[in-house]
């Protein structure tokens, strides 16, 4: 009895010691979140790839290009901080910006460094004669060739075609709902969807019959062999660099910037309709007014103007 | 002896049996990540709550209340987009959206509905006598008038001075960095900075010395009482619920709309200057050109007109 009793004992006192031993050790650990921030960031609020390690590993998502060209004026960096507020909520993404400029200024540096966002910050200057003068109405020349070009350069120079990926062409003061990008991201070769507010439109757009792209609704040049905006289409990453000499012409004609690309990579029955079969208008070619300064004439001669060194 | 080993034998039994089972317990507890949430968040991707049971809880912060007044127009859906996308960007966020229109629109339902945010939808019909017509310029007649003061008795019935809260009117066309919200949240009283692209100037703003409000930066009646456009202040949902009787005016003279409302709240030397002392440009009154359409009719004519069913 007397040894029974030691030996149950021993037996529980060993076994009790080792779960109390896991159980204390468990205890201890930190707890494993990810699952909870996995939902929660699929919900509304992705999480933007910040670091350039991150990319692969972000639910592997094939990368989207983000292309915007951009050009100093008064409400540039509304504009700016207004885009990339959008972009922060798409996951998988890399914001390329070029600024048509000599050199990369420091109130775009600073906003993209504040951005959150994973960035590269180009620039490269539209020659003179191309550049659009003052009061010159901004239809007369394509506005963002030259930028757009030095990012498929940037491209070419930096990714290879294994890397997974989707290049679009967003300029700064269009609207564009998050919906868009989910749409894009498995591009194969390029994907269409209708833009809102455009070419004297509610919405310029592919036409699409059993799945395939069979014309346009445009009004305005319709025998442009694609008459798409440049909001209106993404091109796989892999596709541009099958096709390293395939860029914007800057000599296009009026309207037709984005076919001058799009005829060296694709044709009309190629392309992959999207956003329910171009029925859902989930980006708008919007346009800010450029804001009227005439008081800072008058307050700078009372010796009252606005303070320089207050960043509008 | 026989007696002692039982007795530490019971003693130990008694003692393991409780910590076993209290870190079996605790094993099967789910992680409290809320730490690890709360830090996310805060780097740049806020989790908007989406129930009303979660105002409270979200780290205890003040509500921010945005009331947005706005009215049908093309591109009426492109800018709530826009501006839904900033708001999902803040946290601890209730957005107040009042249509000026007899009934609440479909359009504006489906659009806060999908937003993730927590919403009200309100609707006010401004009186056609006051009404702006087609073709008159828009700063004629103040717009939104009667919307912000739906929004006020709404806020009066349904919240009590106990809640800790912060009004902001913002218009849906201006241009808002998420920063704005950090400064707004902690208001006592009412709380200003300077707007960028208004009142013809590069910025209008309040001037501050040792931390006061002690005049303005306008070029534009600059008698009156509160220069501050709509986008430059916020309330706080306290002080407004001590002056019930407190609203805009809808016969105020034009540009005297905002001082209608805080002369009725504070004076000059109350106000909470914000933004690094009113140094810092967080947000923009940008305007949205309006769109051409004149291709409708055209392709109307045609029998080519845009589908009625695809909404832009």
């Amino acid at each position: 009895m007397r040894l029974k009793l030691r030996n149950i004992f021993l037996v529980y006192f060993v076994v009790s010691i080792f779960g109390l031993l896991y159980a204390v050790l468990q205890l201890g650990q930190p707890c494993n979140c990810s699952q909870i921030l996995r939902e929660g960031r699929g919900r509304h609020n992705p999480v933007s790839p910040k670091e350039p390690g991150n990319q692969g590993g972000v639910d592997q998502l094939p990368i989207i290009y983000v292309v915007t060209p951009t050009y100093e004026r008064p409400h540039q960096r509304a504009e700016l901080t207004r885009l990339s507020q959008t972009l922060l909520l798409v996951p998988a993404l890399h914001w390329i910006l070029v600024e048509d400029s000599l050199k990369r200024s420091p109130l775009v540096a600073d906003l993209l460094a504040q951005s959150g966002l994973h960035y590269t910050h180009l620039n490269v200057q539209t020659p003179p004669p191309m550049k659009l003068k003052e009061g010159e109405p901004n239809w007369l020349k394509p506005r963002g060739v030259e930028q757009r070009n030095e990012a498929l350069r940037w491209l070419r120079v930096n990714q290879s075609p294994m890397d997974r990926g989707v290049v679009y062409f967003a300029d700064d003061d269009n609207t564009y709902s998050v919906n868009i990008f989910k749409e894009m991201r498995h591009t194969q070769k390029v994907s269409v969807w209708p833009v809102g507010l455009v070419g004297g439109l509610r919405y310029e757009g592919p036409l699409v019959d059993k799945g395939r792209v069979v014309g346009f609704h445009t009004a305005w040049k319709t025998h442009r062999p694609f008459p798409i905006d440049m909001a209106g289409f993404a091109v796989s990453l892999t596709l541009l660099l099958m096709h390293p000499e395939a860029r914007f012409d800057p000599n296009a004609e009026r309207g037709f910037l984005e076919s001058s690309l799009l005829g060296q990579l694709v044709s009309v029955e190629d392309l992959e309709p999207r956003a329910d079969n171009c029925t859902k208008i989930w980006v708008w070619h919007t346009r800010t007014e450029k804001p009227k300064l005439k008081q800072e004439e008058a307050l700078e001669k009372l010796g009252r103007g606005s303070d320089p060194n207050v960043l509008v």
